[in-house]
């Protein structure tokens, strides 16, 4: 093992500084119908003590108000009081795109919240990234975006090809399909070719709370002539480059990715063979740091 | 999402049953030079209690004699208490293979200990697994292995095409290449050819006290006239399936799997796109159960 040479790069492991709890006071549980789905952090719960009944603050966490027996009351009476505390300054504003809250993935939604919002109540948040990638002789190629000037979140920061939120009511094939082809021009039948390839979640500081994000990765092998087209202006261009040279980047400049791209690419690295065990010291907790219990 | 139907088959998460702590007891932290590197159980702490002063027992937990100053000194105190526990019959019989004793992959070894005695430490074990497969179009057949009649550990099991623990001073490329050799008569081109793919890691019980395994996987594309043959009488016989078969097999028959390969299996079909996250409801769980904390 050659530990002592690959020291004396910086450790991968820092790229990752950004997907890790942080452990900033005890969190309350967010109970809604008797099912945790929440973790809230000391300063999320006082901004949903502002938000009035809908809340019920009790020694073991905080519950939704049990009046509201169906999944729509609930989202209904969140959604309004929430509203109440953006237009008084308290809350960001809503962004109009409705994420699930349920215990696990795959469970039955108990209600939905703004995107906006998932956080403040440390909720799962849903996602996809996709790995576009070139495979060569060489190795692979991957393809990474910058993202524009004017994006609300991580403006100019480096990213996949293709990522985004799992909105309520989509399959995850579907999403994949609309935002490769917003994100990148690229056509159905060519994101169709995307294969689910694991997935990978971690808590985060999150500016309302906490993120506690699981992130479905795809891989799609694209011709040495594709080239990925921005449709929606979230994205200002597109380059290619040897994954050694991204891992390069990644070691060097992780503050130059999105907060959680470094995590998609580490992921990619280890199920490709681009890292080895033999030789990358901090293999396994890279690995472990990736997926992080859902608790 | 398709939960429902999916819920009419047996869930690939009972498959993963035999990977899962289970929890019984507080456990002592093992701690040698102030490093923490086991865990034991109830169980084992009484057969420590009768290895005599090499171990110390604190209110913290259980200290190595802090008289053995070098890695050297504690093995061989260490060695010859458990051994004297084996000729009272209190413990198994050493199997002449010494594991590192670490903190983590690729800490320096604090001492080695005999393979019988990991479980009894709560000590980290390393292993590797390796899916032996061939592309076809329809999706990969994978090589499985059926264990000798006469093993040790799990007679008669299915198994990977290759798998072995990782004993003290060898890479696991080199390991690779010896086991692949001995269990499946692959020459060294062929194994070279593996390439890493991730990790699981998992704590399970152990009959002497708690397993802590991470296990590297490699994956190793085969040709279609490719034929495994046992050399080292370990394997009765191997046999080629299509992976939606060995899946089906999984659901239907877990305990006809040595205990950790259904994880090896599962982690291959994640990472192949074998499972789809829009129809397999424990897609999450699966995950996070392949790749728990190392704590």
């Amino acid at each position: 093992m050659t530990a002592e040479s690959s020291r004396r790069t910086p450790s991968l492991l820092a790229s990752l500084a950004r997907v890790r709890p942080t452990g900033d006071g005890p969190m309350l549980a967010l109970t809604v119908a008797d099912q945790r789905v929440g973790k809230v952090t000391p300063q999320a719960a006082a901004l949903l003590r502002k938000a009035g009944p809908v809340f019920a603050f009790g020694t073991a966490g905080i519950e939704m108000a049990r009046g509201l027996e169906t999944p729509e009351d609930r989202t209904d009476a969140v959604s309004s009081s929430l509203r109440r505390l953006a237009a008084d300054g308290d809350l960001p504003a809503p962004r109009y795109e409705r994420y699930p809250v349920v215990t696990r993935w795959g469970a039955d939604e108990l209600m939905r919240v703004d995107r906006s919002y998932v956080g403040l109540l440390g909720a799962l948040a849903f996602g996809l990234h996709v790995n576009g990638y070139v495979p060569t002789p060489a190795g692979p190629e991957m393809w990474i975006g910058r993202r524009a000037d004017d994006r609300l979140v991580e403006p100019g920061k480096l990213d996949n090809l293709v990522g985004g939120g799992q909105p309520a009511g989509l399959s995850l094939a579907a999403n994949l399909v609309k935002e490769a082809a917003e994100e990148a021009g690229i056509d159905a039948a060519t994101a169709g070719a995307a294969r689910p390839a694991g997935l990978i979640c971690y808590e985060a500081p999150h500016p309302l709370g906490l993120r506690r994000d699981v992130l479905f990765t795809f891989d799609l092998a694209l011709a040495p002539d594709f080239t990925p087209v921005n449709t929606d202006g979230e994205v200002a261009e597109f380059t290619r480059h040897p994954v050694a040279d991204v891992l390069d980047r990644l070691r060097r400049q992780p503050e130059a990715f999105k907060f959680n791209v470094p995590a998609v690419i580490v992921d990619f690295c280890l199920r490709h063979g681009v890292l080895d065990p033999d030789s990358e010291p901090d293999y396994a907790e890279l690995a472990t740091t990736l997926r992080q219990p859902l608790t």
